[in-house]
């Protein structure tokens, strides 16, 4: 990944007009005591453009009045349903990015996303649910016959929502059991759904709003031949009355943890007619007559084509859990500056992946979205979770926001792929890779290079951990080598088990049953977390980084690097990586030092990563650092804050007659 | 701890009235596999006495149309409030313990907090911090003079409510900064809040419902002098009307992250003038004219005495958050079980601890209760999260109920105490140990013989793990002789850590801050599963057990040890405890052992722990096991869940113009 901006030439009355000081306050003391400056850090990671494009939207929400936030109001779940809906039409007026500027900088798309989520991930999940998920999906499955959607979908003439799981299969998406059987009589297919446990379940937009859906159905043709999974148009409710269309049962599924402005919903299809136009034909079709072809050779070949797709979603949530992470941080560093003392322990980032969707590339970007999804949702979890416990019981306080942010980021853990079932893909990537080498004696090595190290396994294998300083463990270098001997090691020990199970009888399925916990689970997370490492550690030794940045990212990296590590000394040791009573000692005492090296800087870390107050929108984590005056201004807001309780004749009245009931009992 | 009930001697009609035969259906197949009677392992557990106890409030819940779930409907707060104080009041009625009983058997007070709890948490708080809390620390702290509070809290003539926290201090109550200063021309205190960092925050059922408080403030006699913090009854609102009594400004805080039926409260006192009674004078009283008496020498040892009752608070948490892993484990073991495969990994169990409030055991209950109340409010924190994951989708649906469990459950990690800070007195208690050993060659013992073990800390450091089967790793005796290494090798290396930094310069405070991370945390939480690991391992082993039910729960023992242990190998390795590969080999193997043996059980064990259904509320959780059934009727019984949104017009009519807005940004 090269750095976003490479000079430092930038007009310095421009640049204060693009990142304004901060307010002064209590906060000011730790920014005094930084070690580089926040704005240069902001401009070299994000670049101007970007920073731009964020300013534009930010402000746009602050100006208008549709968006203002209301702390002390409660919203019943469908008035923020309909709020949400509202300020995703005011999106359309925006248009903050149309396909022309999508298609030049796709970075902007999820730089887009980042900043609605920012806001609220309720708004980002409805807009793009429909403009892009939808609409893209139509894109790359579809034909030209169906470009008059994505036209109606980005007019908002109609709706769209992404109908794949349904009741009882959510991640085995080959046990799809809603079907479309072809008639060539009246050329159309029939939608059906066999019982309520086939019923599509979970979809976002859905609920109240979507017109149309993408389903995904088992397609049948005349004789009861089955073709496998393909996709559908088909349209659920009247867009001129929102109201369902014949044979469609649609509703809304009820309150969730978090994300309560997207109104996700389910549908049973009964014998639903659509035109046969509107199979997405890219991978297969099906003649007037009703011959089914398609270009691939068997049903998992072409299956695996069209989800191909799933990846972008994994990749956006690696992004969502960076930004809830960063959201979390700037809270919890911001009030534990103002409360009493604090040692940051999570500073740790995790870069966005570029994303480049080019064929060749699919398979690596696959596994390295499948093990990068798993990480950074668990990161932000457990660190939304420990910001939230870092600012003790005001951190339990909803307006302080740290627990819509742990709700929303929530089903991150699960959607598009739930964690633990993505990282089998990639440490069976990763077990492939050693047998080929075996069998065929072909190089180990990959697009991206995630791979490449693998090359060199049995020497890998041979190394240990000289390094006999704390002061030599200031760079992420050290822990880089660590890592490459830990996904060596558990490559062999997974790879072992594997064969130990086979021998024993187990069948495929079973035998990679039992190999999940302490093996290929753990290898597949430490290859991701070796990966993030390695990307990292190229980007700040990279010789466009500016010197004045250099020291605070290098820390940050090395921290991040030691305390990953860190949860796996048992198996550095294990394997003999480490040894002695040195070794692990000093590998804390090299945390502690880099944690105490990176206490002064940050709160201006946090002000890098931190949105405008407005997006941040909690009292206890605002830029002045006046936590009480904020907090308490907030309190008072609050709806009849100082009111008697309309019940109170319940009290005051009509007492209690003590243990009147107990006879009942 | 002694199993509570020794025979098998229950008749068995009289069994079956008490625990009727759960429902057929597809968790049955499960049940058949279970190796034990999951009656008998209840009765054996709770006892029957207990049982019927629970019973008779849990039918008495279902039974009474006030306590009624209203799945679908949606619940503004106001009127959650309004719906909590109604039940409350409805308790008094019940008056399922009274004073008599609370005496006779204290379990049951907590067995009546944890029914409540189950039902709803916000229930047994706002329920028990008025007739438990308000009114035993007035017993406790007061005298004669104070009886009639409590008298008129029992009869709900009054409310009541616990005011220790301020704004800009929670767990540090030494720097409350509410004064009371006597007036003796009137003879009557006057209470003040200096600023609004200093108002009383926080506080259950003062934000709209009590009239009475508890109130903590530094007290003041005439020349301004100070003999530090003491309590005293302040009236804060008329009980006729509930409007706020003069001077005092009190309100609401309003939405938390869980637990919102309670009314979380804050107060600021304008010299609000209270009788010179009020005072609640166990530890320290003021004559008519003004002069302050004490029977305790010093300041400090007084105000160690006043604090003894937030043992009890500590000790609740714990039993909570047993509560709610129980709740969220039978929720996601019976989704698991009719959902798909599954391999059980949190099926550990922390037994709660006896407690018996006798002034010698006093400090050793406090450690005991200051590092058990984070081992079991973040373990129940952790697994209910993964409880949730594990559900999947179907786990993020509010109506699950997984999601109140970790919200409900999540203060547990932070009020009484910060986790983080208790477990500071365990481990300085434990530093002191060896510290008086080493000056006054004094024995290492305890009332509850926590630490006794410790008079062997040479010999128990000199030992190594010798185990060499797996097989060998089946019972809890391996885990237990393992912790007792950690705890003495944690200890001497805090030991020598403080020293160190002491040496270096450090004063008190900095050294032992310096010292968390890595030494004392990690001793104290190691020292409360050791202790935890020890009573469970004689549980187990005592003779009392029915031979029949000592399979299931000694394996359940043995996981949990080699669990837990697990998270410390990499100190086990460090150490010397364990060398070469083997060893963390064999712990690993051991687990999956252990799980593949109890997967059988996990059903069983489930019905053990859970409550009732209607109490346990939630579809994927239910008895039956019709998992789709459930989940499907109780989305149907949502309000308006078929019905286009009132909104409808927004979408259909008023459409967005494309990019209109564009210009304005």
């Amino acid at each position: 990944m090269a750095p976003a901006s490479k000079g430092n030439g930038h007009n310095q009355s421009s640049q204060d007009d693009l990142l304004p000081d901060l307010p002064k306050g209590p906060l000011c003391m730790y920014r005094a005591k930084s070690s580089f400056n926040w704005k240069e850090l902001l401009l070299f990671l994000e670049g101007e453009d970007m920073l731009i494009f964020k300013k534009r939207i930010f402000s746009a929400f602050e100006n208008d009045p549709l968006f203002a936030h209301h702390p002390g109001e409660e919203l019943p779940i469908q008035k923020y349903r309909e709020l949400n809906f509202l300020r995703c039409k005011r999106l359309f007026e925006y248009d903050f990015l149309n396909m022309q500027e999508m298609v030049k900088n796709p970075l902007k798309i999820s730089m887009l996303i980042n900043c609605l989520g920012m806001y609220d991930w309720s708004l980002s999940a409805k807009y793009f649910l429909n403009t892009y998920v939808f609409a893209s999906t139509i894109q790359n499955s579809g034909s030209q016959r169906h470009m008059h959607f994505i036209q109606k979908t980005l007019n908002m003439e109609i709706f769209g929502c992404f109908a794949l799981t349904e009741v009882s299969h959510g991640s085995n998406t080959k046990a799809i059991r809603t079907t479309a059987q072809y008639d060539p009589t009246t050329q159309e297919f029939i939608i059906n759904s066999p019982d309520f446990e086939a019923s599509k379940f979970w979809i976002g937009n859905m609920g109240k709003n979507a017109t149309h859906a993408v389903v995904y159905a088992q397609l049948y043709t005349q004789g009861g031949q089955c073709h496998g999974l393909h996709s559908f148009v088909v349209q659920i409710r009247d867009p001129k009355t929102l109201l369902p269309m014949p044979g469609v049962m649609v509703g809304d599924i009820g309150r969730k943890l978090g994300q309560n402005g997207l109104d996700n919903g389910f549908t049973m299809f009964h014998n639903v007619r659509i035109p046969r136009e509107n199979l997405l034909n890219r991978t297969g079709d099906v003649t007037p007559e009703g011959v089914y072809s398609t270009s691939f050779k068997d049903v998992r070949q072409r299956f695996g084509a069209s989800l191909g797709t799933l990846s972008t979603g994994r990749v956006s949530i690696i992004g969502m859990s960076v930004v809830n992470l960063k959201l979390a941080l700037s809270i919890a560093i911001r009030f534990s500056a103002t409360r009493h003392q604090f040692g940051p322990n999570d500073d740790e980032e995790i870069p966005v992946l570029e994303y480049q969707m080019q064929a060749e590339l699919g398979r690596e970007i696959h596994i390295l979205a499948s093990a990068g999804k798993p990480l950074a949702s668990w990161t932000a979890q457990q660190g939304a979770q420990e910001c939230r416990e870092a600012c003790g019981g005001h951190g339990y306080l909803a307006m302080n926001r740290l627990g819509d942010i742990r709700n929303d980021n929530d089903p991150n853990c699960t959607y598009e792929g739930d964690n633990n079932v993505l990282l089998q893909q990639t440490s069976n990537y990763l077990l492939n890779c050693i047998t080929d080498r075996h069998q065929d004696k072909v190089r180990i090595e990959s697009p991206l290079e995630s791979v490449n190290f693998l090359e060199d396994f049995k020497d890998i294998l041979g190394q240990k951990f000289v390094i006999s300083r704390v002061e030599d463990c200031m760079d992420s270098s050290v822990s880089l080598a660590a890592y490459k001997w830990l996904v060596c090691y558990l490559l062999r020990e997974s790879y072992q088990k594997l064969n130990q199970e086979r021998k024993s009888g187990s069948d495929d399925f079973e035998a990679r049953n039992n190999c999940q916990a302490y093996y290929c689970h753990s290898l597949a997370l430490v290859f991701i977390e070796h990966t993030v490492l390695q990307r990292y550690h190229k980007y700040t030794h990279h010789a466009s980084m500016p010197t004045s940045l250099q020291p605070v990212l290098k820390r940050l990296g090395a921290l991040y690097g030691l305390w990953s590590l860190s949860r796996h000394m048992a198996v550095l040791y294990q394997g003999g990586y480490f040894s002695g009573e040195q070794a692990g000692k000093m590998i804390k005492n090299a945390i502690l030092d880099l944690c105490a090296k990176l206490k002064d800087d940050a709160v201006a870390l946090v002000d890098v990563i931190a949105p405008p107050d407005f997006i941040l929108n909690s009292p206890i984590g605002k830029a002045n650092g006046e936590l009480y005056k904020n907090l308490w201004a907030t309190v008072l807001q609050g709806s009849k804050v100082l009111e008697r309780p309309s019940w109170w004749r319940e009290f005051s009245t009509y007492k209690p007659t003590i243990g009147s009931l107990k006879s009942k009992l």
